[in-house]
């Protein structure tokens, strides 16, 4: 069963629970169980809510009644096999560290986002969850996405590289620099190909990209907006005269097909890597069919136990942290 | 007069000659007096080479014959009315530095980009001069990119962002945060709006972007590729099939022209910003019409007092370095 968080999307509850029926797999709907939107669910009552303008750390430790906090404890008791939500990214985060809580010796969880662009699928993380990291942080989102993507999208031996402003091992900031050395020597489970830049990220060419929160959010947001406004301008040109507008009608099936492939809403959103459960964090502006793919995706991490080969590919390249894990250093 | 350097365009001496002569402009071509590419042109004999590969600095100033120095002695020295480029962009940045020089009071030059998205100019800077970046380093860049927009490309009060991981004032690294508290409370003569993230890049509402090199260098590429991939992906979708390909024929002249719109070359290259001469570096695969175009922006830079009225909004906002400049503490 998946644990559905109903608070959050632009849509409100009726697009969670629409997404809910669409999934077609056991769902549990954590929220207001007096909704008339949740009727015919199997609703676990969580009234409270947490949102985007709470300090995160704090809304979770306080409100044990919102639905985020619920979703994660059921999966933390084994109730739940996974938890979506398209609520706040942050108050996701700190239920899931709070509650789900980090693999042992992982120093961060990341974000990590399938980029909504045409072709090869390409994961980037860190997208967002840590504004500054270490390089031994980025050594382990180098494994942790390179399990994700064998472990959820069958890729094999996936193809990892580390974000830079230039391929040559000697770019990028000091602890970009020092990244790539480690990673470099890395044992041969990780199939690590180097510093990649941005144009590498549409490129079509690597499985899993490495980078900071604060870089991975705005190369992504950027690459987003770039998606759209160059789809825009193509529909506008195609559709700005009348002799234009056959060719755009001609081709209009083709390019929806294409949009279809860069939207967010097919990727299912962001998962939660490094914890001791599955997180997804689908798009606040999710449809129906983004949530129910968002509820796929936490199904299928689940099913293809993503979780244990993550554990088991940070122990077998020695990464781990060793000292004790502290109760709650997420920024 | 624009001193054009001869060497480093992919296409070799014939893409810069021709170039020179599309220009419409006085041009001075430094490099091999000897070559027939340059045969009719008004030529400096500057032989020597500085390739991507070198060191920059201990190259600039090891090689006096390189074309790339001898541009920017004559740019330092009065001959030339600002420097063109499409060689490596290290040994420009680091010729311009050693021989145009910095404004005084200057931290670092920036290299500033418009952003090749269809629609509005923007202007993101720094795209790559340097990896890491102090607030005031931030805090220059925005009257500098400002100055840029208004005298060269004629915005008034240009609205300038500073990129971030969320458009809350609290969002982004610590230099980031410092940096929005200064720009917040600069004077009125910089229209600053606040932090802005990566989908505001080709978002259409903004004029100027800054951020620290490293994160526009990514984001720039991103951009680019992005564009590319989604360009590519639908001229396949309308070229693939025999009817949505009478489609595409009909299409195909306004989608030309916004290609045009997104393509490197009709922006005419990254500007380096905070020198006191002008400095324009073309992309390598820069065509003819792309060098064209990087003469003409430098030329207007020029005539339009770029380095002045950017020395005096500095000035005015009291954000130049008071202690001597060092000669050169440029990574």
């Amino acid at each position: 069963m998946i644990a559905l968080d109903a608070h959050g999307a632009d849509g409100g509850l009726g697009v969670i629970a629409e997404g809910a029926r669409l999934a077609g797999l056991p769902v549990r709907v954590y929220g207001p169980a007096s909704a008339g939107e949740l009727e015919g669910l199997d609703v676990a009552d969580a009234p409270g809510f947490i949102g985007n303008d709470e300090e995160p750390v704090r809304a979770v430790r306080s409100k044990d009644d919102a639905s985020i906090v619920r979703a994660a404890r059921a999966v933390s008791a084994g109730e739940a096999e996974g938890l979506v939500s398209a609520g706040s990214t942050g108050a996701a985060l700190a239920a899931a560290v709070l509650h789900v809580k980090r693999i042992r010796g992982v120093h961060r969880p990341a974000v990590a986002v399938l980029l909504p662009v045409p072709g090869r699928d390409i994961l980037l993380l860190d997208a967002g969850a840590n504004n500054e990291v270490r390089p031994e942080h980025l050594v382990q989102f180098a494994y942790m996405g390179s399990a994700f993507m064998e472990a959820v999208r069958g890729v094999e031996r996936p193809k990892v590289g580390l974000l830079s402003n230039g391929e040559e091992a000697g770019k990028g900031t000091p602890d970009v620099k020092e990244a790539h050395e480690r990673l470099a020597g890395a044992d041969t489970n990780l199939n690590f190909v180097g510093n990649v830049e941005g144009s590498d990220l549409t490129g079509g060419e690597l499985d899993v990209v490495v980078t900071d929160g604060f870089t991975g959010n705005i190369a992504l947001k950027a690459i987003e907006g770039t998606s759209r406004t160059v789809v825009r301008a193509i529909r506008e040109a195609v559709t700005s005269s009348p002799i234009s507008s056959v060719g755009g009608l001609l081709i209009r099936g083709r390019v929806g097909r294409l949009r279809d492939e860069i939207d967010p809403n097919t990727v299912g959103g962001a998962i939660l890597l490094g914890l001791r459960g599955v997180a997804v964090i689908a798009h606040g502006g999710s449809t129906p069919e983004g949530i129910a793919n968002a509820v796929r995706l936490a199904q299928r991490a689940h099913d293809e136990r993503m979780i244990e080969r993550t554990q088991r590919a940070l122990e077998a390249a020695g990464v781990l942290r060793s000292a004790p894990t502290g109760s709650f250093d997420h920024q």
